[in-house]
């Protein structure tokens, strides 16, 4: 029989619904300082509404320094269960650019019903999955009060590299003080099948700066003497990784280490058809990587290399003739245990420097980064979830990894101690950070009971 | 001693001025849709002027088609010397893009005067030069009346393909016959050294689509597996051209006609100092270009291929972690005699699409093209300019060739059997399409008396 708590929820599920729209019509987009405000707008409304459950201290936490504008964390409190663990519960009310927005089918930040999701940006990534963790929280608040105790931490720079939290969590603060991690970022498997996520790789995001000429030229007049930087950073690109997708930079994959036969075991018997994700998740004509590896693997356990825009140049419609005096790329890598960011854009910056073309002069920025992890399944705590989710979801709880980032699980590691329990309920055509985000409403309300599962049983161990 | 038309333009130089300065205060920028009625502005001013100074028939002809939105050719003529050749007056009233905006010292379309030059987008390139013809005229006319037959023709598309003017010129039209066309587009080789231009490089323009996965996805997730468009657009784009400049297309090179040991012989007399022009006009650390050339045969005889800037995915400030669907970039070549855009561009597509990388569909279209030309020196405009210029400069005249494409010189010749003389007064350093476009004010005087001495001399002819 359900609990009072799991019974609080199904009662109020419209209304939970209703507040998750409220914040998703709150445009928090970190990256872009015009929307600053909003930002802090999202916090506050997460703030009030922990006050309102009934949990304590209810604040937000400034990360500004003076060499950095920060977005601040909100952080409560729940310590009224003695002797029994204490979780910290970790989200984010931060979302993605929601560029282009041509391709949005209803507004980005007018969350929008069809066929049993919810569409806007943050829908899954992550307001939604925060809501879900603050509304675990109220049904058991209102049903007599929290199984264990509960740290709450919600930050407003994930998708901005979470530089704020991350020098927060480095002081082990005692705020933060806790047993486990709980982070709601991540997604099922599949529909129905629930799942935790136990690996993240992790990241380096760079700017890759080729300077020519001292002003943009005239490419009649010029063409042939002038360096031209798309040229250039295009020779630069094409030299990081060959055609089979091996990233060439020196000394790059030395550190990996492959997943266990016990664990590519697992990943083969998942649910996964190559030629289905093409079609209904990629779409494109065939998929790519490095050869002798299944997709999961690729995605998973192996680093990879993206670059996500050039800017400069003449990108209006119709014609300039111009040779551009510079041109940057955003360029990113996804690194695996045992790679870490500080070799991995050491080697990268000098590898770039080394095969630079004559005539152009290059600069690589880093612009963020975070730690790849994995999590030991013989944990009591990921024991219990495995448990508690089988209980909501009826099926036998599934292992996986995340090709995303997550820096703040590795962190939670590093320099608290904390494991951390990745429990997410996206599907993986949700499309995070794309046009069209959306989560699946069902999800979002067999996430609430999960949580609230996961907290009792984690309570009786 | 000067005619009566030279000493008319010396006593309104600073009228003359002014005018070239309300004529740059019309942002006529072409390829923007925004600016399609400055363009139409820019075009009425002109015609108004024509007729105000003693011009016939002085009016606007649409270009527009069922498929297309033109801006107006400018037609006006003064067909009062019988016996005399009738010379066709071509310049252009559209102006490049300003972008980057945040590069001007003055604002673009607020023309101002520092050291002696005038700066505004379209100073030189091309409104300077086009009102350098007309106050000619006009000085001609105040006293006395024009030495030979004139024709008119501006037009408004320049700097867009020149489409519509191609389409009027290639029906050989009543409206433009003529002996010969006076073409004020170009520059002197030097400052203080007359000069007239006898060859220009072609073009093809080209958009080069990449195209992936049918939606933004997110690098982590996807990455590993999604094709990168940016990824696969540098790899095309490193295979077209290799390092030393040399393109790879193939047959690219083969209909290439080297300049004779005369003009080769020539251009090494000029007073052309490739570390000078590294350090003042380009700017980089080295120059480049295909071994073996000298810069200005690179520039002028030889081939190249320039990226002017790639459309797509996340160039805003900061992160965002996205494998964009597509990418396309803005890639032209510079062609020379005796190769064909046609040709050139089906070799070109064939190439992208033999070379494009698995994972990828991709599309390459034809913005537009013009072909290159070669002017024989002996002719007699040529000759009678050659002497005008010396008159007026007090040097001897030098022939130099333009890497830049003026395509209606092409169409001329082809369609109506009309040599060009290219007789243009910028200098090297104007910033031709690039922020801080300038021209030098004593050049646009020393332009008006030179184009009066021309007419003069080509009537005792």
């Amino acid at each position: 029989m359900a609990s009072s708590a799991l019974q609080y929820a199904r009662l109020h599920q419209a209304r939970f619904l209703d507040e998750l729209k409220a914040l998703l019509r709150i445009p928090s987009v970190s990256t872009d300082p015009a929307h600053r405000g909003d930002v802090r707008k999202a916090a506050e409304t997460l703030r009030d509404d922990l006050t309102r459950i009934g949990m304590d201290n209810a604040r937000l936490v400034e990360t500004s320094t003076a060499t950095r504008e920060g977005h601040p964390l909100v952080l409560a409190d729940w310590l009224h269960a003695p002797g029994k663990p204490t979780v910290l519960v970790y989200g984010h009310y931060d979302v993605q650019p929601p560029d282009p927005l041509d391709e949005w089918i209803s507004p980005p930040f007018e969350p929008t019903e069809r066929n049993g999701n919810i569409y806007a940006r943050g829908a899954v990534d992550d307001k939604g999955q925060v809501v879900a963790q603050v509304k675990a929280l109220e049904s058991m608040l209102a049903t007599g009060g929290l199984p264990i105790n509960v740290r709450v931490v919600l930050e407003g720079e994930e998708e901005v590299g979470g530089e704020g939290i991350a020098e927060f969590v480095a002081t082990n603060p005692p705020e933060l003080k806790a047993d486990f991690a709980l982070v709601s970022d991540t997604e099922l498997f599949a529909p129905g099948l629930p799942t935790l996520c136990v690996g993240l790789r992790g990241m380096i995001y760079s700017e890759l700066e080729v300077r020519g000429a001292k002003t943009d030229l005239h490419s009649g007049m010029y063409g042939g003497a002038a360096p031209n930087p798309f040229v250039a950073l295009s020779q630069i690109i094409a030299g990081l990784k060959d055609e089979s997708g091996k990233i060439q930079i020196p000394g790059f994959y030395d550190k990996v280490i492959p997943p266990s036969a016990d664990e590519l075991a697992a990943w083969a018997s998942l649910p996964f058809d190559e030629e289905h994700y093409r079609q209904t998740e990629v779409g494109s004509p065939v998929l790519v990587g490095e050869a002798g590896y299944s997709v999961l693997e690729r995605t998973w356990a192996r680093p990879t290399l993206d670059v996500h825009g050039i800017i400069g140049g003449f990108i209006g419609a119709g014609a300039k003739t111009v040779i551009p005096a510079k041109a940057t790329a955003k360029v990113s890598m996804r690194l695996v245990p045992a790679m870490t960011p500080t070799e991995a854009f050491a080697q990268y910056k000098a590898f770039v420097e080394q095969i630079a073309p004559r005539g152009v002069e290059v600069e690589v920025r880093l612009i963020h980064s975070g730690e790849a992890c994995l999590i030991p399944t013989d944990n009591p705590y990921i024991q219990a979830a495995t448990v508690a989710l089988h209980d909501v979801w009826g099926k036998e709880t599934v292992f996986i990894r995340s090709g995303g980032s997550i820096p703040i699980v590795g962190d939670f590691a590093r320099h608290m101690g904390l494991p951390s329990v990745m429990m997410g309920f996206g599907l993986p055509d949700d499309n995070l950070h794309a046009p069209n985000e959306k989560f699946h409403i069902a999800n979002f309300h067999l996430g609430v009971e999960s949580i609230i599962s996961f907290l009792e049983r984690v309570a009786g161990l």
